[in-house]
């Protein structure tokens, strides 16, 4: 073993969410977030995903520790599935901390981890590694780059952020803290991509504020604000502007409570007293005395917003008169989901205010100009394109190449399950290591296995035909009809006569079966599944999944 | 029956795409369009959906005629279907004619079915309906308005339209006629809301040439341009700058080229003696000497562009210095397909060019400022807002009421299924119809109910269990063990013992049965059902779909 670097993405890379990844010096590793997917398999029962751990088992005595630079589930939501695997310490900020400790306590894990809380410029040694923790701007608060040095230099991993001199909670950016490693000296920056393709800067979390101001001057029913729970820099200015124009605000959706209990308690969202209300009060008042602060903006059907626009959320419905505001970006792939609700929400006669039309959301990722800012600053050996799908990677790659002056081979495009090697000098990928996805059943934590949501699809697709037979063990013949069941089959009713000429083929397999099939059950079953599948095949060109039961009586 | 004209939208309301509507007088009806749908449940072995026609059975007698406005699969898509249901004849342009006519021929149908083709401003006699023609501009050729003269009143149905006053084939938008229809008085417009949301006006077809010229003049290897097949004046503006900058064109993926057939043969494209060449033909050219003009903008895994990016087609595979033309807009839903394309295009080094970084596409539906032109051209008493999702169809509503000054009361929204009453003085909804949704499996233009689909989604969500239970028929105990067979289903595996467990339970359940539950196959059966389903879930979480199978012996 050479003394280089390994960098290894769990995941992040070539998709959206799911950020993860292992760095390792001889026989040291961290591991950097632990973040959960959302993947496309939602119709087969899954909820996220998370990478697959299993390659780390190899390196199980060499994890030193996790390290997490904020507390957005595509960062930290696989945490307890990690920790389950590998108990390590953790090091986070207090408020990452604060969302971590609620997770690992649905878990049932609270009691057995080793959490760090750390400050904006801690350093702290973890083995071989120094890392210090930077703090950037981010939607979330309480974020971090991280400064990791490292024997063969200094690496800068940036997690998700923005540049933003104006937050609405913290301070700004410590772009002091990343010219400072800039001018000491900088290896690689791993950095975000995720608005890669947005020219210009990202605006500031306070420039939603006059929007807002407008829509809460106008509106003379009640107001209805759905944004991301952990958007706590938006929540700060709802509640800011709702007490400007003498509203009440009333928190519904239980990852919006959490999170605002949370903000709370660290001492992060400032909320005047007598402020919120609870829904039986609200309920009490007024319409122009409220607004409603809840979870759903990406149209999510059990979400309060799209229960109280489709049917009620504990005896809320939207109703003629509310403006509501939709605070956020559209998720790529809810697109339909929103669009529906917004839809329940028009019917109700409400007013609708959506990013498109008035300036109530803005982004908590980098655009070009933000990139821009960063690469400037810790001017790196190495760009890694981090976070983000390869359209995003590639023009982060092209922008810091045509834009800054990078050479081709200075940009680094990586995927997940490369090990890439940086000794100092060079930085180039050695080996790829295969990393799947578990999937999660959120209701429960389960994990299913990629085998089961494989045949879940096959299901799915065209439906499942179980057969039958009973066979007399001692003469070989039928005993009695086949018996078929169908489910999610098209094509395949009884009253077709379908399932009698199915019967008659799996009668007539049988009779036709050799000796040396018929003492083999295997064999048989083989048999009955290829008989029948042609027949459904050829009768209604269905394939569904064909289960074949022997009886021997 | 009162002297009334009733308007019943069977989709396209609510929705995008399945565009179809009855219009009925007296014992006449007529049917506008007959379109289909691109439905959610694509992960249950569904291609496509169209409208339930069950309804129309009570007048079938009554139809007259189908009336198509244009010849785009959500205005023509249910044609076969429809007509295998009720066969009336079908009036259309030629080129829709000649779209339906290789439509119907691959459902075998097309020497059963009567065509009319017409002309702009042809007026036809239906019954007791005046059908006019009226000729309007869209992404499309040969797209009509219908000019419809009932009893009652004269509606105007817009169809698709943008005002387009150059288009790139044929003439411009027949603003005449309907100031023409204006000046002698219009009841109702029934109009497209597609794109109600969008201020301005919609740029007109030739506005994409300058875009194309530039990216034409830079590229330095080979173009391929993906666009939708449809888009007629698309394709003749890629031909027509190919034939500029020397090149010639390949026509790739089955619908661009079917539909390049069809529009060359019926002259709506102006081919260039030797443009176009064959794929072997291509692959001798030098990369400055040919385009590729490709189907699959939206990301479709089995179209040409997808399978050139991502492995080949046909031998044929993007490379290093192609430059990829992304004509077309993201129909929603699409995004994480195509983008997942776009990174694999990356990957393999080629320069994409899309939409949002240049003027590549443009809408083939009417803005705010198209649909203020049609609306003061016709000067409806009421308005309809048609086609579109319910967000669309209000923003349409808002539009018409804030900028247009018309009165609440004439603007009409109404829904799939509604029945829409128009006496020449009001316009009132006065039932509803159910009218549900046929699923399409392509493959075979086969049906698939809903039922089949709701058991598909179950499979899907949970995964399916079968238990065999053989009994004697004389003692009514068990004869042999259980036997299980599970699919899909998490947490049960053979190795973790569960299956043993489960076969217990069901003895347990056999043995424990009353002699009135063992005499009664059904009663058993759902015996076996709930308490294994009991058991799986106390165990796993899961529920999958149980199906008992009793074998007496």
């Amino acid at each position: 073993m050479a003394s280089v670097l390994e960098i290894i993405p769990l995941g992040g890379i070539g998709e959206f969410g799911m950020n993860c990844m292992a760095v390792r010096y001889g026989d040291e590793m961290l591991i950097l977030d632990a973040g959960m997917g959302f993947p496309e398999e939602s119709a087969y029962g899954v909820d996220v995903s998370i990478p697959n751990f299993n390659f780390l088992y190899e390196y199980r005595d060499h994890i030193t520790a996790i390290v997490l630079t904020h507390g957005h589930e595509d960062h930290l939501g696989a945490l307890p599935y990690l920790l389950k695997k590998f108990n390590v310490p953790v090091y986070c900020s207090h408020f990452t901390a604060g969302l971590a400790e609620s997770k690992l306590e649905e878990h049932d894990l609270l009691g057995d981890i080793l959490l760090h809380r750390v400050e904006p410029r801690d350093v702290v040694d973890i083995g071989v590694f120094q890392v210090e923790f930077i703090r950037v701007s981010h939607s979330l608060v309480d974020c971090f780059s991280l400064g990791i040095k490292t024997p063969v230099g200094t690496i800068i991993h940036t997690g998700d952020y923005k540049v933003d001199e104006t937050p609405v909670i913290g301070e700004p950016i410590d772009l002091r803290s990343f010219r400072r490693y800039g001018q000491d000296g900088v290896l690689a920056l791993l950095s975000d991509s995720t608005n890669a393709t947005v020219p210009g800067r990202t605006p500031s979390e306070r420039a939603v504020i006059p929007a807002f101001e407008e829509i809460f001057s106008e509106a003379k029913g009640r107001i209805v604000v759905a944004a991301f729970a952990s958007s706590i820099h938006r929540l700060q200015i709802v509640l800011d502007v709702a007490q400007q124009f003498d509203r009440h605000v009333c928190v519904l959706g239980r990852s919006m409570q959490k999170n605002v209990e949370v903000a709370d308690r660290l001492g992060y969202l400032d909320i005047p007293d007598g402020l919120l209300v609870s829904l039986n009060e609200a309920k009490m008042m007024s319409d122009d005395e409220i607004v409603f602060l809840v979870t759903g903006s990406q149209g999510e059907s059990r979400a309060a917003l799209s229960q109280m626009a489709m049917q009620s959320y504990k005896g809320l419905m939207i109703e003629e008169g509310d403006t509501v505001v939709l605070s956020a970006r559209i998720i790529p792939g809810n697109e339909r989901l929103i669009s529906r609700m917004i839809g329940y929400i028009y019917k109700r006669g409400a007013n609708i205010i959506e990013e498109k039309r008035r300036l109530v959301h803005v982004s908590g990722h980098a655009s070009q100009d933000d990139i821009r800012i960063m690469t400037e600053a810790v001017r790196p050996k190495f760009v890694v394109p981090i976070h983000g799908e390869y359209r995003m990677l590639f023009r982060h790659k092209e922008f810091v190449k045509n834009h800054l002056g990078y050479a081709e081979e200075n940009i680094v495009l990586i995927e997940n399950g490369d090990v890439l090697e940086l000794d100092g000098e060079r930085a180039v990928v050695t080996d790829k290591r295969e990393i799947g996805r578990t999937f999660i059943d959120e209701s429960g934590f389960q994990e299913i296995d990629s085998e089961t949501v494989r045949e879940r699809k096959q299901l799915a697709y065209e439906g499942t035909v179980t057969v039958v037979v009973t066979i007399d063990e001692e003469t070989g013949e039928l005993d009695g009809e086949p018996r078929i069941a169908a489910r999610g089959v098209r094509g395949l009713s009884s009253d077709n006569g379908f399932r009698d000429d199915a019967k008659r083929i799996v009668a007539a397999a049988i009779a036709g079966a050799s000796r040396q099939t018929l003492a083999d059950e295997s064999l048989l079953k083989e048999h009955v599944r290829v008989e029948l599948k042609r027949f459904i095949q050829k009768q209604t060109g269905a394939r569904p999944v064909i289960t074949p039961v022997i009886v021997l009586v």
